[in-house]
């Protein structure tokens, strides 16, 4: 399509002949980091006009200015799916969201759970980290990252079109699979490290929407996890 | 089974009513980091003899003994699966490893490939990763770590009987998939972040014993793909 490696997401409107600004950091990034300049090609997305191919008319050191040349790929949104994790050490909630925007979810959410070992997450820094993905793997939608809630909160107001796969580890090799699955409004929980509590396990095999699935016979971390339910999910009812 | 929860992989002989010497490390870690003490109980496996449980019997310093309860997992090898990779950045490595390891791999094999950014690889580092990846995730076999070799080299010697699965990101939504693949010994290989060369591609291609997939329309960085890549082998050919 064209030989342009970087991929900038921004906020203002793509389309033909449309002038784009640039923000301090961006200019900063592609000019002071990337060394770009005048002429330069880039890939730009805003989650809504798709990927354009713009070029640089502009370069300074607190601001710039980019023309879009032509579309590269149109809006490609993901499968309206979302992924309910806990939260874990920073650098594998880090790498959950980063995952998860790689492998295409809509959605994010965080949630508290009997054994999580976060009480707060910094949602500005992991919705940035979210950007960065898609930056990175080519889509051309981020993902949002939502509040932690707890989970109870998020289960009492479930609703009711959304199905709800949810990975359970002490139900290992008992055959549950996607096969019967329907396609449309669908979210993947994954527990935390210590496992669901039995109350927790308890109030999601009762949900109407929920459907189970084992994974493996080994004990996956929560990010391993998080990968390969959304790899089964994606290979069988989603955009793969 | 038990209350234990900690799991030690050892080299000793595991049985009924068999003594088990610690190394300095091992004391050290189970008596002065885990403060564990005589009549402490851990799960103990060495590759041979599955997972047992046992009892501190003496705590020293430098040493220590356990015994041996009761068998509580029978010997339980991964499926005859490699995976090939390309050494990453060392935290994208080590987590590869890591990955490989839970998902359930016989061998690791890094290979150096055209795009490979790495010359060398520290074969006895990823290899006590992998041993605590076993430990972490109830393995009762640790899978070795091969030297680094150029994938060239692998490739003149492929067995004949080793289908490979290839995970191709030039060929996004090819509807390539495993449904027809047969059991047996297998390998996966995914490619460095720079993507495989041509010359590399279509040697690969052109093995008998290749098959090859798509993981979906968004560039996935290496360690998402190979946790990708062996969800879809031990879902459909594997332990899961």
């Amino acid at each position: 399509m064209s030989d342009a490696k970087i991929r900038l997401c921004v906020e203002h409107p793509l389309g033909s002949g449309q002038s784009v600004p640039l923000t301090r950091d961006q200019a900063h990034y592609l000019f002071g980091v990337m060394r770009l300049g005048e002429g330069s090609r880039v890939l730009l997305f805003n989650g809504r006009d798709g990927e354009w191919l713009a070029e640089v008319t502009d370069a300074g050191k607190r601001g710039g200015e980019l023309d879009c040349l032509e579309q590269t790929q149109p809006l490609r949104p993901p499968p309206d799916l979302w992924l309910l994790f806990a939260p874990v050490k920073k650098a594998r909630t880090d790498f959950i969201v980063e995952k998860a925007v790689e492998m295409g979810v809509a959605r994010i959410l965080p949630v508290q759970t009997d054994y999580t070992n976060s009480e707060r997450i910094r949602r500005d820094r992991l919705q940035a980290h979210a950007k960065e993905a898609a930056e990175q793997c080519g889509a051309t939608v981020v993902p949002e990252v939502a509040d932690l809630q707890k989970l109870d909160q998020v289960l009492d107001g479930w609703p009711a079109d959304r199905q709800l796969l949810f990975c359970d580890e002490t139900r290992a090799g008992a055959g549950d699979s996607l096969a019967g699955a329907t396609q449309g409004p669908w979210a993947i929980v994954i527990g935390p490290e210590g496992g669901f509590s039995d109350n927790e396990r308890e109030r999601l095999r009762k949900l109407p929407q929920m459907t189970q699935i084992c994974l493996g016979p080994r004990i996956l971390r929560s990010d391993t996890a998080a990968v390969a339910a959304l790899t089964l999910w994606q290979s069988t009812l989603g955009d793969w």
